[in-house]
């Protein structure tokens, strides 16, 4: 089998791909808008169009096969994708069969969810390397999260397995968006936080944060508030920490079900590195029962938009030896 | 391979055992008082004449080999138990090699974690034998738990995977032994639940749950209210139906995690049975994400303590083929 394999990461707003060699990782990129709002045809005409591309990229045209990260509920067999978030007129789409047909190729087309791909990057060729099994966690606009159990992915009954955004830490708290209290995304996802953040300006009234958007506070972001925190502003750092605390008490009912002491965190907010994962680090063992309390670990993840790809690749490379459980 | 084995149940008051055929189930069983007080070599000769009793009741005293389900943490070879609650002098005992030495026998002897096998047991011949995958609860002295994945345990890292028990519902909650803040242990532990009601019957005057005990609430317990609650007591229905949307909390983080959408509740504070698992059938679903809310399930296991007898004996029987992982 050729060590290549083109990897696609399908978001809601740019569409990536990826010529990858298993060994030597990503060996071309390229990359569109993915214009979601004009449906699934358009979609998997652009996918299509990106993997093509790839495809011609590779040494002798040769390719193992096709990986696809996505949003939305993939079902157990890889091929379809149902109700990506964003997406319009998207219920359940065939992406393996679709994807097959504009290409006119037998190759394999496997779909994975988006969180778990990246776990399986990470798990290849970023911070998920050195342990055979660990919690990776999505910080972004949602919080995602992919179980790697003994280098592959578990899945679960459903394919769905992972959704430590939906974990509750205080039943009775904020609701996040998928109707559930006290869901860690209610405190971490990025709209969430800054609207904390927002919130809770007017006790620092000497914070540089405001100056920082020019005055205009509909501009606070994550990456504002990183960006004020490693300038010394207090702020920033507290609610940073604020967050952090919240990832860590997740993190620890996770560790209690799954013991798996590593997790690895990736996505846009995680760049705040060590201002969100040095508190997460301080408070972890604080939720986890002693006898699970050793040897825990929280690594960040630097490989950022790439382990999508990687890992989508690596799965097409991997098939279905990269999923925990009978396929 | 002879279809019998022997499984034991090593509780920190009393010690069990039974002869198990695969297809017909518990054929005999013993039991003594396991004398934990008098440390490791005493209470591993109990457990050797337990043992010895059970064979010599198989047919042609042929036995497949011997399961034991074990409080503590139990090593990932499946030999050694560190440290189980309520046994003195009892740091890291082999209980494998020990028993085989003492039986004078190389049949295979495997020790497991006690809410493992009985989880096991349910998988194979309680309310878990329908789903290929649930997660069990035990709500006893303390909230135990295990996860059954395609027919099998899944361990975890270290052996220590689903300690459901210590993860918490509010992070600001009050603490469970384990140092928890808002573990469900807090709440649904035997001695945690009672405390509760003792706190709370102030306001329930009309109550007829202190003339159950004779007006000495030190003798209040999760079976006097269960016994209340069928005599139509409103106090006692109000204060399980309190434990069950704590449990549905919880478990709804864990269906987020694992994709696994039944649940298979056991244990003695279990028998209080709808009182406990309406109201947690309830919320359960407001506790996870929607799209992984369809066919949820809760079931009540009703083997009561052979599921664990039962669990043990077939966890030797099926050897390494009744874990997810490799060994």
């Amino acid at each position: 089998m050729p060590p290549h394999a083109v990897g696609v990461d399908l978001g809601g707003t740019n569409l990536k791909a990826a010529l990858v060699d298993r060994d030597a990782g990503l060996v071309a990129q390229t990359r569109r808008p993915t214009e979601a709002d004009r449906g699934p045809a358009h979609v998997m005409q652009r996918i299509a169009a990106c993997v093509a591309e790839m495809m011609d990229a590779a040494p002798d045209d040769a390719v193992a096969g096709i990986g696809i990260g996505a949003p939305g509920a993939v079902s157990w067999d890889r091929s379809t994708v149902s109700k990506p978030p964003n997406f319009a007129d998207w219920d359940t789409v065939n992406l393996r069969d679709g994807l097959q047909a504009r290409l006119d190729t037998t190759l394999p087309v496997v779909v994975e969810n988006d969180a778990n791909v990246a776990a399986l990057g990470s798990a290849y060729y970023g911070a998920g390397t050195t342990p055979e099994s660990f919690i990776m966690v999505t910080l972004g606009t949602g919080v995602g999260g992919g179980i790697i159990y003994q280098n592959k992915i578990f899945r679960g009954s459903t394919g769905g397995a992972g959704e430590i955004g939906h974990m509750t830490i205080d039943h009775e708290g904020p609701y996040a968006r998928s109707g559930v209290g006290g869901a860690i995304e209610a405190y971490l996802g990025q709209e969430f936080l800054t609207d904390h953040a927002r919130d809770r300006l007017i006790n620092f009234p000497e914070s540089d944060v405001p100056a920082l958007v020019d005055g205009d506070l509909s501009q606070l972001s994550p990456r504002v508030l990183h960006q004020a925190a490693t300038e010394g502003d207090a702020f920033a750092q507290e609610m940073l920490a604020w967050a952090g605390h919240k990832l860590g008490c997740v993190l620890g009912a996770a560790v209690n079900l799954l013991d798996i002491r590593t997790i690895v965190v990736g996505g846009g907010v995680s760049a705040a590195g060590d201002y969100i994962l040095a508190p997460a680090r301080d408070v972890l063992p604080r939720f986890v029962v002693p006898g699970l309390r050793d040897n825990l670990q929280i690594l960040q993840e630097t490989l950022g938009n790439e382990a999508s790809l990687l890992g989508a690749a690596r799965l097409a490379l991997e098939g279905d030896q990269a999923q925990v459980g009978t396929p």
